[in-house]
């Protein structure tokens, strides 16, 4: 199956958002096996938006329309369609049933456009959308399905994975390309290349790789091309087991989980708490490990000592100390990781202090300088790093780089 | 003059990588006058490039086309628009001169694919590459401006920056777009626009309006269309200023910034320092503050108190209290920031207890159900909320309407 992405939004025309959404569908499409051959942003307007389907409707095997769904008077896409394709609105039972039960709950006032919103086009089917107000819409004509979802990333998501991901897979009959994800910490792109490159050339002609790098972390997505599921799926592991020979420090999961569920998941097996003490992360590491549902189970809370005096009244580092080493050295960083253990009384403490720039470096230590101590039991390590680029990618790579030597900490420990 | 933005690239295709380029393309022809009317990525086929060029010389006053420039077997891009010019690819020899010359330089051995980057379409403009090694294409034909620039961002926006807005200035004689974006917090977008619709329907029709939510956040947009500077400037300040009279303690910027500067910025301006105590938002505030450079100014840090048993031990909350009211109540969001600003010895705090889901919530205190304590000097303001959707949006709902409070407890204060 064929497919085309399309935004409808003058917000990406102007360069005012990053269409993210057509990357997160492509990369979910890409995984069933369904190739995306255009990608378009168009106007919030009505001859757009019939020229694009006159184009696409017979020509590809799915339309993905995301955008202009919305309750003001700039969201056009629906009138769009019920106009294209004949037919009127009318008022969606269900979703008018729970735009009011919504309303009432919360003792809002129901408007005229949150009405409007259960508004759909005659005869399509509708995607009952559980994560906000705007259902998204089904439609098949001349051998194409189109489906019009919101815009909002959340809410777009939702109800791709509710509904257009299962219909579509539905569809497509024979798995062609299946996909495993290795996560890695530790390693830059090009570094990771250079370790790999002769595994990398070893692989079989059906097998492909490729790097998606975020800060701090890539995901390796190795794809079995044209082989039945069986033999697909020996290949990858065979070939995946020889991997983590290579790299198994920096390998958190064989799956597509974030490292905070990573570690999350770990402390909860293990029935361990964690605590963390933060400088430069600024409590990154403690929203992040916090993001998970259920992280109340394992983590305690963190204190974060963004100036020198808090690291002294309430992680206990002496003064004399942060004098002598400076704020970003080891001697720092492991009073700070005791000292929130002992008061939070956690199994465990991350402890990060470090230099996020752009200003706050020295010769001696430049921006990205950071010390990093994981502590369990009566094991610690320390580590001090340089990770490069701006203070957004410093405070990235310093906050997963901190999640994943704790995680190797407790897997040696225990 | 309108115009097309075509990127050329499988990776865009697979999900691979963000299109920043096309974003950034964007904002710089908007700045011109030059609307964006259609982007499209499209593969490294000649036949989709061809196809894609039918459909757009003539009708658009500019394309820019980006990517499959590089040394590679995938790179077709020059190819296809030989042939699509019925040209030949000759050597354009002072790009030849430079490559040449760049690798004897650093002693590197020139090959073939080299060599054939300095090959351009003959006929065509060369714009000289002074970031990289592939030149870019200028050609002009039935009325469109075509140019064809590398894909690597630095070396586009080189060629951009050198050449190509340049002389598309020249063309272009009035600005016809004139944007301001005011940022808004607190009212979700329906209500929003329900407050505004008035204020929308009394705009003068060279005015546009856009909402564009986020969680907790909507940014308002208003662009004056086909009329000179002086006069859209004077018509969007005219309009923004009615606007804040409706809505004067949702807006807390007039200009692109996230709410964390604006709050930084405030405590900056009035020599203010701020500590944090979180507990469902598990430290976003703190990380979302610390995000900016400068912070370590007036932040002094956080206690994430996860548990309750951190809050009465961290912060001082009295466990009677907790017992009697519950984590998720006024009384303990006001112990919470009382008992950080004492201990942090700072001027103003922001104190966060809710239920962020999935679980955790009552019929009483369902999820979402969030209280916030902003302190300042000898006053205080608190506020129960109920936040709507899913973890990661009560979260960030609950972050920003705590910044929010926040600033506006120190505009009314001081």
């Amino acid at each position: 199956m064929e497919s085309a992405i399309i935004a409808i939004g003058d917000e990406i025309l102007i360069g005012q958002i990053h269409n993210t959404n057509a990357v997160w569908i492509a990369q979910q499409l890409n995984e069933l096996g369904v190739r995306v051959v255009e990608m378009v942003a168009i106007a919030d307007e009505k001859h757009a938006i019939h020229a694009t389907l006159d184009r696409f409707l017979g020509k590809y095997g799915l339309l993905v329309m995301t955008g202009g769904l919305g309750p003001t008077g700039d969201d056009i896409t629906k009138q769009s369609l019920a106009e294209y394709f004949n037919s009127k609105l009318v008022a969606h039972p269900e979703t008018l049933d729970r735009i009011t039960a919504r309303f009432r709950e919360r003792g809002w006032r129901l408007s005229g456009s949150n009405i409007r919103q259960a508004d759909v086009p005659e005869g399509c089917r509708v995607l009952m959308n559980d994560h906000g107000t705007a259902p998204g819409m089904w439609f098949e004509k001349d051998g194409t399905i189109l489906v019009s979802l919101p815009g909002i990333p959340y809410e777009m998501e939702g109800l791709m994975n509710d509904h257009v991901l299962p219909g579509i897979r539905e569809r497509v009959t024979v798995p062609h390309v299946v996909h495993r994800t290795i996560m890695t910490q530790g390693v830059p792109e090009s570094f990771l290349a250079s370790m790999l490159r002769n595994w990398e050339q070893a692989l079989p002609d059906c097998l492909k790789l490729a790097y998606l790098p975020r800060p701090g972390i890539v995901r390796l997505r190795l794809s079995a091309y044209g082989k039945c599921a069986a033999i697909a799926e020996l290949l990858l592991k065979e070939n995946i087991d020889k991997l983590l020979d290579i790299i198994p420090q920096h390998v958190f999961a064989l799956e597509e989980i974030p490292l905070e569920m990573a570690l999350g998941n770990l402390l909860k097996e293990r029935g361990l708490t964690l605590a963390t003490a933060e400088s430069c992360t600024g409590g990154t590491v403690a929203s992040m490990i916090t993001s998970i549902p259920g992280s109340s189970g394992y983590f305690s809370g963190s204190i974060v000592a963004y100036h020198n005096r808090i690291k002294t009244e309430q992680l206990g580092v002496e003064p004399e100390i942060l004098e002598r080493h400076g704020a970003v050295s080891r001697e720092v960083a492991e009073e700070m990781a005791a000292g929130v253990r002992e008061r939070f009384g956690t199994d465990t403490a991350i402890a990060i202090s470090g230099i996020a720039g752009p200003s706050g470096g020295t010769e001696e230590k430049p921006v990205g300088t950071t010390w990093i101590c994981v502590a369990f039991g009566d094991n610690k390590h320390s580590e001090q790093f340089r990770f490069v680029g701006n203070r957004e990618r410093v405070i990235a790579w310093a906050s997963n780089s901190a999640m994943q030597l704790m995680r190797r900490l407790i897997l040696e420990t225990l």
